[in-house]
């Protein structure tokens, strides 16, 4: 018997079965009242976990597809532009800008670290002439289990010309994020991972300042084009200009009035608490945390691969033998680290299942642990 | 009691309960062996029904996003293109082109018209310096229910230097389409219409003269940029370069194979059947088809509202009544045609139940008919 996969990666994340089951009921029309108040209804449930009074905007695609709605809609080609860039995600949004041929000032730190704050500000100091309209920063870089300070960087950008952009893909859901309260002018994420839906919608929410800018904007858009969202259907509002993806929408609903029911404070607490313990278990194995755990994500703990061990074999063992899914290292991390999701909808059972298959996939594998410390100190962790 | 509502409209359409079934399942990971193969086996599919041996790309977006895909990725600014326009859908490729800054040479046709292939080839012809680097034209236009020949226009382009490029979101899985017979550069489709899933994936084949362009093209794209869904994640091929819509891509693999089962020809004679009988339903009520016998859909029925009737009542009293949802009209039609849709997974028994409802609701709204007549000339139409 093989129970169904855990997963424990940064996304896909595990659906609710309520979320499940309304996806699997028959179709609706999206021209339909019916629709339109749930999708408003979707809408407004993100304003609230935004933190914001902006628009939230849908729309079928992945995170990727709102990522580059920020680029195509607020800037022209030639603006000068600083992209911060701690991993991954980071990169992508400066390949994102590039192509759209953006003057992308890149401001990139070892895999690993979070941006300093300070040197963002100097940047910001030392730019006289004012031609840097925008920071890009990811909020989560589920690359490398980094948080970056995102207040810090408002602080910034809040009250100036400057507009902020933030990837929240994978934070957004597990991690408070005051979208109005600091000053974030377009925050876009997607609904694999907090919000605990299947993949195929991403969400932008869109300020003031970031509509004027959209105003000026002359680069092509039309399917991520911000304005055509702000009209709607027809120039009737309400309802998306293009049809959205009705079940993901309706799945949304559902995540999104679970996390509600639970409370969006109490929802970033079990996150941190989840977060916590897992640094505690791995530590308490003789593993190492990849980044200091002062700046390691509630989202998903990145782990250094210990010495002589192959980490791919560990990852394999705990998925075709345990049924659980871990992550990898990307790119020159592969083999180097491993990371374990705690992101949407996972409570501490599903980390005792997690931490029982890693000990034995571990151990399996050639790395020495007494059974049972690394959950012993899960549970210890969980109980303070 | 009211009955799930019936969709008899453009899209999305109804769903099969095991398409359903499977989407209601745990989600799975996409970075596995197990989702990759269902992803290759759905382009497999794909390519069985588009005829063709050219790579089928596949987007998480609805079919707009598909259909901007194929402006951005195949040419540059200034461009000249040949935008063949019959109604609503037609102009959405128009409007896309010009966001896009191509030299947009527009070929337009009453609303209820099919493109005339004579005036295509003549606008080629007298295109001497060979500018026009291609032709965008919609196979079955939603909005006004009809069809073009698009094996006719595929004469024109086949063999040559230009490229042609087919809206086929409403056809594709009721329509037969000859990609490569045809010589189709670039068909771009969605799931919710003909392929019997819900909104949230779009789908783009892309021949080598298409991948030429590509090469050219220096418009800027990224989430829908073709190139990168040729090399893969990380450039290692198989899967998708971005997060798929995981769910959606299961249900698709599903209804596809109930395509398979059926057999594509017979699909597209089911379809074909259905609507020369709601064809017959509607003109022995006394109603007019909107479009010509020769050119009106299969996919779509459009109707002429009838003289003194205000039809968008009717089309309530269906919904709200009755349970059954079809269209009205759009932009300038409103309020002067309706819309049977007769896509993806509808029977004969699903017509049985439209006319019905059909029937009772334009009677209640003062247009008289005889109960039956119209049922009984579909059935009798069926029975052809």
């Amino acid at each position: 018997m093989a129970k169904e996969k855990l997963l424990m990666t940064p996304g896909p994340t595990m659906i609710p079965s309520s979320v499940l089951e309304i996806m699997s009921r028959q179709i609706i029309h999206h021209r339909t009242a019916a629709f339109e108040a749930t999708y408003k209804g979707v809408e407004e449930d993100l304003k609230l976990l935004y933190q914001t009074k902006n628009m939230v905007l849908m729309f079928a695609s992945s995170g990727t597809g709102a990522m580059e709605s920020a680029v195509a809609n607020l800037f022209c080609p030639g603006d000068k532009v600083l992209v911060v860039s701690i991993g991954s995600f980071g990169e992508r949004f400066g390949e994102i800008c590039k192509v759209y041929g953006l003057d992308v000032v890149k401001l990139s730190y070892e895999w690993g670290e979070a941006a300093d704050v300070n040197q963002i500000k100097d940047i910001l100091d030392n730019d006289i002439k004012k031609e840097i309209r925008a920071i890009f920063i990811t909020h989560n870089e589920t690359s490398t289990g980094v948080t970056n300070d995102i207040e810090a960087v408002g602080k910034l950008t809040k009250g100036t010309d400057r507009l902020l952009i933030i990837d929240a893909i994978s934070s957004m859901g597990g991690l408070e994020l005051k979208t109005d309260e600091w000053g974030l002018d377009v925050v876009v994420t997607g609904s694999q991972k907090g919000l605990m839906c299947p993949p195929g919608l991403a969400y932008a929410s869109v300020s003031d300042k970031a509509w004027a800018a959209c105003e000026r904007s002359t680069l092509p858009k039309f399917y991520f084009d911000y304005k055509k969202f702000k009209k709607g259907f027809l120039g009737q509002g309400q309802n998306p200009p293009f049809t959205p993806a009705v079940s993901l929408i309706l799945g949304q609903a559902e995540a999104l009035r679970i996390m509600k029911e639970e409370g969006f404070q109490n929802v970033y607490d079990r996150h941190r608490k989840l977060a916590l313990a897992t640094q505690a278990g791995v530590m308490a194995m003789g593993l190492e945390l990849f980044a200091t755990k002062e700046i390691s994500s509630f989202i998903i703990t990145a782990v250094k691969a210990p010495e002589g061990i192959e980490i791919g074999k560990v990852i394999k063992t705990m998925n075709q033998k345990y049924d659980i899914i871990v992550a990898g290292g990307q790119k020159h991390l592969k083999g180097k680290i491993f990371r374990i999701g705690h992101c949407g909808y996972v409570d501490r059972f599903d980390l005792m299942r997690g931490f029982s298959a890693l000990e034995l996939a571990l151990s399996e594998n050639g790395y020495k642990v007494e059974p049972g410390v690394g959950i012993a100190a899960v549970q210890k962790s969980l109980a303070e």
